[in-house]
């Protein structure tokens, strides 16, 4: 089949062209390098030592696996995307594409703009591209489960039978994403959502957890198809930030309490629900939600797991709490539904497998090359202007 | 109390900005003729003759009308938005600054990314110039009730109750928009109840029905003041429309079945409502949504009324049905509340009590100035692309 992955250059579009090619499809990555040039702007960069999208590909070429294209450019140039469109005429589109820091998009007016403009435009003409160029494709979208929040009932995927004064209706579920880039996947999900109703257009929203680990079955070939790892205040998450704090031999930083919920899964599986998505297509018309994570942890318990881990290596670590940077509830309840994609078939793998082989003995072998004032958090909620000073730049 | 008007050279704006100067508050319109550069695009103009927004307000003034200040620029221009906020510093923004047309969102890509990009992102700016600038600022934001759609049960004011596996929770009422331009007033929304929780903005989101009408006791005083009147396929409304038919000596043209049911208020309501919303601020943090109509038709309805009131003056008038440009559903159960604004002391004037005053007189009136080709519905929904030809332009 033939497919474009969006943001094929970025942590989770990267493993995923490469597990498509290798199940034998013809993927085109097309890219911008937008996220190498927020590691440009804010100072930070991948703990892992990614090669560029060329040699990547060069690398992936030359120990055998199935040709990968690249197209380079924006989506928000609608000469260059209808080009690609029109050349490659994909049957399905995998689209990470986005701007996907919630930090970032806290920033101030300038970065929440830059957000909320490149997300919702970009979507809004691959839109107007499939149904241009190829009506029939298919629209695979990640979205996130923070377009959520945390209401005190059972999250639904995506949808939600209602009961109201004696009618019902089947509703899409109702939102409280907690930052200008989770608006963003919500703003994505109506407009999807509209164009599936009136033009027929087929779609798969996959609302994702956190995702962790950076290694994949195709990555482990050769370390020039290494993957990102990030772990600073901004593009990386609580998650990494423990392992690179217990590699530093710093204590780990939980935010508030540590009573926040998510739901989290492994690379391995979002590579893999991707392509469940695109086997096991909607009908004409459809947009369907699916809520791609695999397991519910709350902060603590992340940190308290990264604790034990470093433990089996040795490392004594310890948990101090911090001042909460973020607007969020920090005890609740959360229970989200989960089974769409495992009744497609996905086999999950284990945070507790994962932990000492994808994350802290990475965030060990590489811990030289990180930078302890990225970790800091920088972005306050509360005091989005002016609050922002680059790590990289000095400070009075 | 100091009132910015965003969009007060508007159909609604400007007899809003009268009627509030009127009740002794000064107003500063803030508007960048966007409706009337879009009336050029278009080949279309009011069906009345209105004066420039400079001789309006001049005339206003000569007749002894409280000042009223006026500020020409554009939202997604921030160093001229956050100059006329820190120069006026407003307890009150009322902003109807939107491309508000849905047929006009639909024409294709290129409309519907401008009416996203300018209606999102103006907002965004207005929310980051009410957090920098002046933070108990009471933004009063126009929706629309066309984001709810017709779900299969009764609509609330913006939030409902859910029970779900044997939990509650008051959560953002589920959205179903018809159009890009729907889509905007739901991505707003969003946004704006993000901020109410994480800034504390104080925000009243006014889901205004269709407004009919273009007279307010202000505007009666002087010629000079009277109001837009738009009766063409892409800003008017179906029922200035079927008064400009009924004028015209043609068919009321009603769209597919005509079951549509829509809220509908009198223009003299939408001012009264944005006087009782400014005049009872909500508290701070406090995002609450009010559905602005009085009363429920559907077109058909509307098309019978407006039979009814012509044959008044004489005139057969007959009903044809032709086919929909627009995906909607022709038959649905439609109960939406709106008790709200009724609640804060509306006294609703009726379609029944206006029809001959405010709408078909005044289509008898100017009808001379109307051209017939632009009743004509040029946007389908279902063919967003290369369905525009603009009534001015040649066709082959």
């Amino acid at each position: 089949m033939k497919i474009l992955v969006l943001g094929g250059d970025g942590y989770c579009g990267w493993p995923t062209a490469l597990h498509l090619a290798d199940g034998g499809h013809d993927v085109v990555i097309v890219d911008n390098f937008a996220r190498r040039a927020w590691d440009v702007e804010l100072g930070s960069s991948s703990l892992t030592p990614i090669a560029s999208l060329e040699e990547r590909v060069a690398a992936w070429h030359e120990i055998g696996g199935r040709q990968i294209e690249v197209a380079v450019g924006d989506l928000l140039d609608w000469e260059f995307l209808s080009g690609v469109f029109e050349t490659h005429r994909p049957e399905a589109v995998v689209h990470y594409a986005e701007q996907r820091a919630a930090p970032y998009s806290m920033i101030d007016r300038e970065h929440a703009v830059f957000t909320q403009h490149n997300n919702v435009i970009g979507t809004l003409n691959v839109i107007f591209a499939i149904k241009e160029i190829v009506p029939e494709c298919h629209h695979v979208k990640l979205g996130t489960m923070g377009e959520y929040g945390t209401p005190n009932i059972d999250i639904e995927e995506g949808f939600i039978e209602i009961e109201h004064n004696g009618r019902s209706d089947r509703l899409p579920f109702p939102k409280l994403p907690g930052s200008f880039y989770h608006l963003t996947k919500v703003h994505d999900s109506h407009n999807m959502h509209f164009v599936s109703r009136i033009w027929g257009q087929r779609a798969t929203d996959l609302n994702q957890g956190v995702v962790y680990g950076c290694v994949t079955p195709q990555i482990e070939r050769d370390p020039r198809l290494i993957n990102r790892f990030d772990y600073d205040a901004i593009f990386g998450t609580a998650l990494n930030r423990f392992c690179i704090q217990a590699a530093m031999g710093l204590p780990l930083s939980v935010y508030g309490k540590g009573g926040q919920t998510r739901g989290f899964l492994d690379i391995r599986d979002t590579v893999r629900c991707i392509e469940l998505a695109i086997l096991n297509p909607p009908a004409e018309g459809e947009y369907r939600v699916f809520n791609q994570f695999t397991e519910q942890f709350n902060v603590l318990q992340l940190a308290e797991m990264v604790v034990e881990a470093a433990k089996t290596l040795g490392i004594e670590a310890t948990i101090e709490h911090r001042q909460n940077p973020r607007v969020e509830l920090e005890e609740h309840y959360y229970n989200a539904k989960h089974t769409a994609l495992l009744d497609l078939g996905l086999e999950p793998h284990l945070l507790s497998d994962s932990l000492l082989d994808s994350l802290v003995n990475i965030a060990i072998e590489h811990k030289d090359r990180a930078d302890r004032a990225l970790i800091e958090p920088q972005i306050d909620w509360r005091n989005t202007r002016n609050a922002f000073a680059p790590a990289s730049a000095p400070t009075a």
